[in-house]
């Protein structure tokens, strides 16, 4: 893309009711507009990193085995007086009447409506597992929505469903989510932990949150230090072994790691004391296994292989997208701007030329812009005439994680810049190398 | 994907709420589920087929040089009071109080928010033209919601919106989507005709509506038989080229074709008569110019050359693109099921294990699956224990373009056999050559 015909409104001024980094970078990045209280316009660079992520999301689903699908954003409330919370759902859910003066309302979460789907299709426990997802708006009447996209009132979330026909089957599910959780993290760069969390208003006894550590995060978590040590890695894992999938469990899960929800003084004593953390996380994703609350309730039910008529046992489980790009860029920025992982920078790599109009550097630039593009790399370039200092700034404020500096002084010596947005190292090459570098880097990815 | 492993809820009985047929196959083929009147679930193979317009869409709008972004689905009463259409809209808006008692409505489409982007950043003639565009789901609270997708209440859609400095240059804005339009609709494997309209409530003179015909169509047409021998083809188009596109447009829109909103009795005898058709279409999507009505109403002005504040020329651009999926259905299926244009099938073929358990057709079928998969292809095999009648009924009915049916017989001497869904005929051939030929199909997409 070239800045020149792109929509990148970036703002020179901090907005003064963003009180929080994430908040603050997005709304100069030109990423979000408000476009009213706790609901967003994601303009173009926000929306291409919402849509990176989205896409890991789906594909970390789909190599689990889980199966998307989409639910629509509006329901009718029928379905939930008869799970029960219809009533029991506060303020928070949005309650519309249509012109036929039926009640509906804007789904908060999709318990009811694919267990519906579920009990008008499914018979046998032959068609078990099954888990569906789908990633769909969703709306939290929040009666204070703050820190921009971290607690908006209308948000993108990915919600899955499992349907086993027993208890160790749906924990197996329970444990794949986890694993596949692990590895859709890390693929956005982060480190995010899953400690012991509270049900809440889902119900069921087993559940983990999944927390990124930030100053800024809503909760505060206690967890043994060794936690942090730990990564996935491109280990390769067959999601349908229940043995790995629980081998993975017990080591994400075994030592202390819980929210102010679930802390426990005695336990969080026998941590030796100089491996106990205190810090603050926010929470991207939760998995729940629930078994039958909802499948009693509102009987959705099997034929087992006895062909007596039994409850499924269910789990769900969440994972907060356009959250998402708060955290990350909570847990990854400087005081320049946002520093975006290689896997979700909505550009590979930026281009900036110093001198537009002259013609070796035009040129050059053009050439380079080719190379990335027929690599199938998205470069962003800076063609507008402007000052190397403001195409710098604002480099550094989107935070695209690599940045070639083109001018009429290095081409003269046939080389380019190739700057780091993380280390701020930079390094002069020949334009074919720098490609060759970046190239390199997320095919590695 | 493995059927077994799949959730495709296939119906025996044609259900009796639909009334046409487009309906009645996505429901038959396990593709949408009533959620509430005129609000769908999509089911797997719905969903599938959703994301691949979707994305024809994204490509096709990107490659015309416009710019993908986000509105949110609800939007405050506010800004629609500036442009006076919240009292002008009818019961079709859903409204809606927020807990704080604020008026907000589902967004049945985008001019004031999108207007209200463009107000808050763009100040200058030098940062136009621009094209925003978004993909996202939409209300209209119809009173009688019907044919299912085709006229649902939660719909998606994509809209975009031009900024122009003039009228001029926002007639190429226009001539551009047209252009853009014709490939998409091409692309998805239909033919869809462009038709003099009415503006309706978003006003304006310039308006083209894009019709496929069907005998099922809402509205009627009519139009010189010329026009079907149209193609657009694989011609190459500068987007940049305001000639290239008004020379579209002319080839397009020279010859008579009007809906009966428009049809002009005198016009029309001028027709020969031997070319004259009166049929029906389903419109599947639409173009409008409107020059500075919401710009005018919302105070979007931008400083031209002469350091004057103008108001910008406007255009806005919608493609149905739920509805597309009846729309292609109604325009492609027999009396088996559907029939899937290679360019949106859920799965690009269908493997039929003819006995399954038989250690070399399980061999075979799963070699074809590796090699599809290999090559970027999806298949669906039917992996189930199931009589070969009733694995073809579901071929049929769902209408993957291409099948390999693979059975002992065959592999005795060598073949499988390969079949069109829409000619009904095979051909048997060496399973290798049989994967060869699907996928140079899909290559020349």
């Amino acid at each position: 893309m070239r800045l020149s015909r792109y929509f990148l409104p970036v703002l020179k001024e901090t907005p003064a009711e963003a009180q929080i980094v994430s908040h603050r970078y997005m709304l100069r990045a030109g990423m979000i507009k408000q476009a009213s209280a706790g609901i967003y316009s994601w303009l173009p660079l926000g929306f291409k990193v919402l849509r990176k992520i989205e896409n890991i999301v789906h594909e970390e689903q789909q190599r689990a085995g889980h199966i998307p699908m989409l639910m629509p954003t509006l329901q009718s409330a029928d379905l939930w007086r008869e799970s029960g919370r219809y009533d029991a759902y506060g303020p928070e859910m949005l309650r519309i009447r249509d012109r036929h003066d039926r009640d509906m309302l804007y789904g908060p979460t999709n318990e009811e409506l694919i267990t519906d789907i579920f009990r008008s299709y499914v018979r046998s426990y032959k068609d078990l597992p099954l888990t569906l997802y789908h990633i769909q708006w969703k709306f939290r009447d929040e009666i204070r929505p703050r820190f921009g996209v971290m607690r908006g009132r209308e948000f993108y979330m990915k919600d899955g469903y499992n349907f086993d026909l027993t208890k160790e089957d749906a924990l197996h599910a329970y444990n794949r989510h986890l694993v596949s959780y692990l590895r859709t993290y890390e693929r956005m760069g982060l480190q995010a932990i899953p400690m012991r969390a509270d049900s809440g208003p889902i119900g069921g006894d087993n559940t983990h949150e999944f927390l990124v550590l930030a100053e800024t995060g809503e909760s505060e978590v206690f967890y043994d230090s060794q936690i942090t040590d730990l990564k996935f890695g491109d280990r390769q894992i067959d999601y349908d072994s229940v043995d790995q999938c629980q081998a993975v469990l017990e080591e994400f899960t075994s030592r202390y790691a819980r929210t102010d929800e679930t802390h426990d003084e005695a336990v969080w004593a026998e941590v030796p004391e100089d491996r106990r953390r205190v810090a603050r996380g926010i929470e991207v994703g939760q998995i729940f296994y629930f078994g039958t609350k909802y499948s009693d309730a509102m009987g959705a039910t099997v034929q087992n292989a006895e062909g007596e008529q039994v409850p499924v046992h269910m789990g769900s489980h969440g994972i907060g997208v356009s959250r998402l790009l708060g955290a990350i860029i909570e847990a990854s920025h400087d005081d320049k701007g946002i520093i975006w992982p290689e896997g979700v920078t909505p550009f590979h790599v930026g281009i900036v030329n110093l001198k537009q109009g002259d013609e070796e550097a035009d040129a050059a630039c053009q050439a380079l812009y080719d190379s990335f593009t027929t690599l199938g790399l998205e470069p962003l370039y800076d063609d507008r005439n402007e000052r190397a200092g403001g195409k710098f700034a604002t480099m550094d404020l989107i935070g695209l994680p690599w940045r070639i500096t083109v001018g009429p002084r290095g081409l003269k010596n046939g080389v380019v810049e190739l700057t780091s947005r993380r280390t701020g190292e930079s390094e002069e090459m020949p334009p074919e190398e720098a490609v060759k570098k970046v190239a390199a880097i997320y095919a590695a990815l």
